[in-house]
């Protein structure tokens, strides 16, 4: 470290930035082209070691080899500069690109995808599936009366009939409109929106390590998903029916928060009895972070999801589907680019890496290891840490309050460490797939010295 | 041309996507690499004079030289690879690309960008800013209370005030649940789906040329006026104020509809005096396809609007906003990238091509030459062809229904030629800012004999 954080010339480019929108949330300025694996370097030249990654979208690491190798093969270049309308006019590699690539990590049993440019859109595009769906069965496959398509012209019912989608307490789904009513996770992302009133059920708030508190749990996650089937029946009997539900393996910027995956095996019963359609968001814990390639796959549900939704680590957003979830007529899920198939073309080099450095076995070994020394560092400031939680290196932890989190962030950030907040008063860490454990001790010694230099 | 479109490359290609995704909207697929200037070649070798270039988001033709210098160049890499979140971690250059490039073709009086990565989300958080403008002035500059702070987390009042966007028949803002919402272009687009009830104006519905029925058409438009200011008073009335207006210069996908300068300088009158914000989307109209960087210029507004918005040709998605839409805290307007850095780069090489050309001349001359021709043709065909109208090269013509204006594009396709539909019965030609007369007079001819043809 050669300065504070931000240090001078992140000041200096931060007041001028200043001038042209709102800075509140920038931490430094970085400099992309020294940054490293998984290290970070800002505009002063203090170097960091990344465990937020650019909140969770760095696959491998900084400039890593085969990313520059993509984006230097000649035959890559026509993709990056005429972005097509992909779904009008796609590119005659289309197919391989989603074949080879996308598709090559669908979840088990979902055979169609959509891609999206980002993860907002993605997850308004998914609602807007179920929607599609519920009104689908609603009809018994008739087509739309002209009544349904005058009337949705304007937003009335019968068109645009008053369905809704059921989500969760500390969700974060996306921050366009759509997105943020199924979102709950922090004011400042909701206040002053006018958006729409759907139903939200109180996610199971479980005690740590889930193994050691089993009972309670299950308790606690009964009582919220008796919640969820009492929303739904309410909602169906005052004519407002659930078409959908959201939900995120892990609630990964509303507090990390977990539920067990007998919960989600008997949400998906429930959705399935009510006809509602399960869309599960997988954009921050998906690509390989969990130690599997989905994170619902730790869940071992009887059947896949109805959708699932990726961004993020992916570089690309988009949604994997079941058939029966699938459009019938053209510019249901559509927009000008619906996707951006450069994205793809550096993902292939993502999956490549994946599959050759075998980084789903990192990812559950490092995770481990780093989850042990985060107990083992809670055994030892139990007043000040709590509730170490995660799945592979998605990990987190909290801290009495938001002041002494943000402190502790802070204090990191200064120490050569870059993390990020989930929720009121929790840290979570978001390293690359590439980390390993040499880095989690690198960062396992830096935040023990951190606390206890707090505690002193 | 050596196949029918779609060929058979074409259509083994789409049989191959329809297992993946549904694939009504595909016109065909393209060779991207061999596409070049203003010609798209397919995935049978067929080589298409392109007058819709991506839904009107290719700014300077297929494989410009320098968009290929632009990914070529080593230094521009690592933005390509790596991408940053925007509002935490911008990088050391961006405060240089926000205003050598962005800033540069800032509407007068405008400065402050915000970016994004599309245009839907470009819309949504447009509208995000003018609620939270809106909410601000109503506080009175107090901050919020908690009782705000904790209901808008379940999207309630009085942190979700029931607060409304006005917008008009014909609008097409984005495909997200927000902006559709204040979209009302095509039943496809919004069937089914649930979105908030807000007040529709009735977009002026005049005859064209412009010129020679003003006298009929400034009474179409002070009626259409009168209905936006009544709504704004009983939307007050109801308790559902209207915080923001939102229009696109020309109605872009919704028909093509145009209205006056002196409707735009009226309705700009009316917001301010309601203290409803206007926002101009300029995603489709903008980067200088009516022969002026963007087309609200040729209205002479006496003051900027409070948004404009931007997307399509200027690669990366956003809006300028006046001070007074600014938000004062931080993650109001915001996600995880806010924007690709990596388009701003490219978006360089367009602009630079633009000064360096004189490209927006160009438009303009290409424009008259263009429209000159349309009109010949529609006296000749005066039954068939009608309301031949256009700003710059954004050029429209009407067809008797649907099926007929459908037939002519597959024909005009057929012959070479790509353009695209808007609204119910008309087609938009959208060229790039690279199209010249030439390129006009080969059009100008094949569509002549394909209507020709067509009358036989």
């Amino acid at each position: 470290m050669v300065t504070e954080i931000p240090g001078p010339e992140s000041l200096n480019q931060l007041h001028q930035l200043d001038q042209i929108q709102n800075t509140d949330a920038v931490a430094f300025f970085a400099d992309y082209d020294k940054s490293c694996g998984n290290y970070i370097v800002d505009a002063d030249d203090n170097v960091m070691l990344d465990l937020f990654t650019q909140m969770a979208s760095i696959p491998i690491g900084y400039n890593h080899p085969k990313l520059t190798e993509a984006i230097s093969k000649k035959e890559n270049w026509s993709t990056f500069i005429n972005r097509p309308s992909l779904g009008i006019f796609p590119p005659d590699n289309w197919n391989q690109l989603l074949k080879e690539d996308l598709l090559s990590v669908a979840p088990l049993g979902m055979k169609q995808v959509q891609t999206m440019s980002c993860g907002s859109c993605t997850i308004e595009n998914g609602l807007k599936a179920m929607f599609i769906a519920h009104e689908r069965r609603r009809r018994g496959g008739a087509p739309p009366t002209p009544e349904e398509m005058s009337s949705c012209m304007c937003n009335l019912p019968p068109g645009s009939a008053d369905i809704t989608i059921l989500s969760f307490t500390g969700a974060s789904h996306g921050w366009t409109l759509g997105a943020l009513a199924a979102s709950h996770a922090n004011w400042m992302q909701k206040l002053d929106l006018r958006t729409m009133k759907w139903p939200v059920a109180t996610f199971p708030s479980l005690k740590y390590p889930l193994e050691e508190y089993e009972t309670e749990n299950r308790m606690e996650e009964e009582r919220s998903l008796s919640e969820v089937a009492d929303k739904i029946e309410q909602y169906k009997k005052n004519g407002r029916p659930v078409a959908g539900c959201c939900i995120e393996p892990v609630q990964s910027a509303g507090g990390d928060n977990h539920a067990s995956p007998w919960f989600f095996r008997e949400l998906q019963k429930i959705c399935k009895h009510n006809s509602v359609a399960l869309l599960m968001d997988e954009i921050q814990t998906g690509c390989g972070s969990t130690g599997k390639f989905w994170a619902h796959e730790h869940f071992e549900l009887p059947e896949p999801p109805d959708l699932m939704a990726f961004g993020k680590k992916m570089l690309a957003g988009g949604f994997y589907y079941r058939e029966e979830m699938r459009p019938l007529e053209p510019f249901r899920i559509f927009n000008t680019w619906v996707g951006d198939s450069s994205k793809i073309v550096l993902l292939r080099a993502v999956l490549d890496m994946i599959k050759e450095d075998n980084l789903l076995a990192l990812v559950s070994d490092t995770g481990t290891h780093l989850l042990k020394g985060l107990r083992d560092i809670e055994r030892k400031y139990p007043c000040y840490i709590s509730n170490a939680r995660g799945l592979g290196t998605l990990c987190a932890l909290d801290f009495p309050n938001n002041t002494e989190r943000d402190k502790i962030i802070h204090g990191l950030r200064n120490r050569g460490v870059n993390t990020g907040p989930s929720g009121d008063r929790s840290i979570r860490l978001r390293p690359s797939l590439t980390f390993t454990k040499s880095h989690a001790d690198i960062f396992l010694e830096i935040f023990e010295s951190t606390i206890e230099n707090k505690m002193a």
